[in-house]
């Protein structure tokens, strides 16, 4: 599918709207992580497929431009300790005595759109890290395989939504597999388990060390997801957005104001805090519009529209993180987004047609997005 | 305030409704918290206040019921060595030495209503961990001061809303320095830094280690907020609310489902995947409707309308987390919230009205929720 065509069709889907990276098509099972049966049958179905990562980037065939997938067949030599078919246990012991594990390899669910165990069995996709495997690497290569960086894959667009959507989840998991080694709790080292789903730390597992994380309501050996708040900002009126620029954005870029929600604060909570910090605006109103997940590494955007208090004005001296920001009308951004390249340059520039932040912009731009489109008088 | 009149007034607070626990009344100022000049101002300002917390729990004045506070001339003698005062150097070398740290002390921000550096000195609040401070404790103890349990307060509802807010922080980051001593990426030991609003790997900080916390993108010493998803899921028709009791839930209660929200996944696909999970339903629209963070230890719940597919019936044979799930009218959910105890039980018990879980379920029952209440036509 090509990229004009895809964002079309994209933007044509119920309300709210469906975004890049939140299509994921897969059944994740999550309840069968724990069954370890289930999971080894699920490895060496004929059906199942392999997604192999490089570096956090996937295999993308350069003839077709889509993902590219092997067998069983191809990456089994890699994975013959691995835990999903041989005892967790001699896993964990290896690993303390420092010998070389099977690559991260994540269970991403099935394809199939069966509802039984039987029918689960079939169609199932795991991610593999391929990082360390050179002459697998190497072998794709010749074969016309190329990973592809796939944050520039979301300004290019060429996968389809759904291969966005599966490479979403597995790019975050692979990436926490890669950056959580070692126990938060005792300092231990720590492994993938539950097929890449969780990480366990080893010394405890085994019984040779107590550690907090046995015990209780713990999220240390669970993936981390950072909720950020992304908002558009509108003048009391309704009749402007509040877009900036951060020192960080490619130059004459302007996009939406964003943050990470803290610890005890809730969504609308962080918006106001943010647009505050950030550009001294005093927000009143916040209306949830849609989210994203955002696999740089792991973050969900809670996209929402906030409503500034009346003759608020922008200041920048607080939090520093904008360079510039200013309001600007619905005619102006829609000259934006019709700009023809070949006059020269726009404006600003917006963020790429994929982000959530560019949808927000557009539903204002548009009058595109009501959200009594998804009210439910109950 | 007493708990009924505080939930009265808080029901009748605009929409998106206004819960506990999302009601922090405090500026957190979180752009100052690299500003040690200004955290240091802020420390010793005669206005600043303490909010002792004793393994989670805040301190209450056995009198009034709210918060107490301590003063800065009570905490000194624990602090003397503290970094906001001292270099933060000295701080690490003695973490690598094994000496006894100061507890940990956490910027909340302040209550001044001002938009200045200067205001912003006064009125300031930190949180403190006593937990190792046996003879503070006890001489609080002795004064009328009581630790009581975070999570009975929400049941018994004593404290302000605004209080609730203030602990929903404090609380969080408290645990959350609590859990991960160790850096993830190295597993070094880690501190806290920017008065407990960051941790830090004290030997790649010492540049005695390189430890990847130091490069690229990194969430390793950032607070952990845990989004879920909770969410009234109504039949195709919108008459009934599927309602659930969990293993762990007390016996006779039942709740909205709910569930964390997973990498490469949005609020609206994680409603769809748990709502399926758990307990079979197919569900098509989702809404959002508010959200509360929930410091137990550090989660952020998204709460959400969901609408059955027609036809989809309540299954429990994949997740096993439910032990009885069903679908209740709007008059058998009124009847609970209004059952009258002398007569006995009532047909199940509902969670406590500081809760989302129960405004989402009063929203159905007294059809009191509109999201166009909160719509934007912009």
């Amino acid at each position: 599918m090509s990229f004009s065509s895809s964002v079309t069709s994209l933007l044509s889907i119920s309300t709210p709207p469906a975004h890049y990276l939140a299509q994921n098509p897969l059944n994740r099972l999550s309840f069968k992580r724990e069954d370890k049966e289930f999971l080894r049958k699920a490895f060496t179905h004929p059906t199942t497929k392999f997604l192999p990562f490089y570096k956090l980037d996937p295999a993308v065939c350069k003839n077709t431009g889509e993902l590219h997938y092997i067998s069983l067949a191809d990456v089994r030599p890699y994975l013959a300790e691995h835990p999903i078919e041989k005892p967790e246990k001699d896993y964990l012991e290896a690993a303390l005595e420092n010998k070389k594990l099977a690559p991260v390899t994540i269970y991403l669910g099935t394809s199939s759109l069966g509802d039984s165990e039987k029918e689960w069995e079939a169609g199932n996709i795991f991610a593999i890290d391929i990082s360390s495997l050179d002459d697998l690497h190497k072998r794709l290569g010749e074969s016309g395989v190329v990973f592809q960086n796939f944050r520039s894959l979301l300004v290019t667009g060429t996968i389809s939504i759904e291969s966005f959507g599966i490479c979403s989840f597995a790019r975050s998991l692979l990436d926490w597999n890669n950056r959580f080694m070692y126990c938060p709790g005792c300092g231990g080292p720590q492994v993938a388990s539950l097929a890449g789903t969780k990480r366990i730390c080893v010394q405890s597992a085994l019984g040779r060390a107590d550690c907090p994380s046995k015990h209780g309501v713990n999220n240390y050996q669970y993936p981390r997801t950072d909720p950020c708040v992304i908002m558009a900002v509108l003048t009391h009126d309704k009749q402007r957005i509040l877009l900036g620029h951060g020192m960080r954005l490619p130059p004459g870029m302007l996009t939406c104001l964003a943050g990470f929600i803290e610890p005890g604060e809730s969504i609308e909570e962080a918006v106001r805090r943010e647009s505050y910090e950030e550009a001294g605006i005093t927000v009143e109103k916040v209306m949830y519009h849609s989210s994203q997940p955002w696999p740089f590494p792991q973050s969900l955007m809670i996209g929402c529209f906030g409503i500034a208090k009346e003759g608020s004005v922008i200041s920048r001296d607080k939090d520093l993180e904008l360079d510039a920001a200013d309001f600007f009308t619905r005619e102006q951004v829609r000259e934006v987004i019709n700009w023809d390249a070949s006059k020269g340059d726009a404006l600003f520039k917006l963020p790429p047609p994929t982000s959530i932040a560019y949808r927000l912009i557009r539903a204002f731009a548009y009058d595109q997005w009501d959200i009594s489109g998804s009210t439910i008088k109950i």
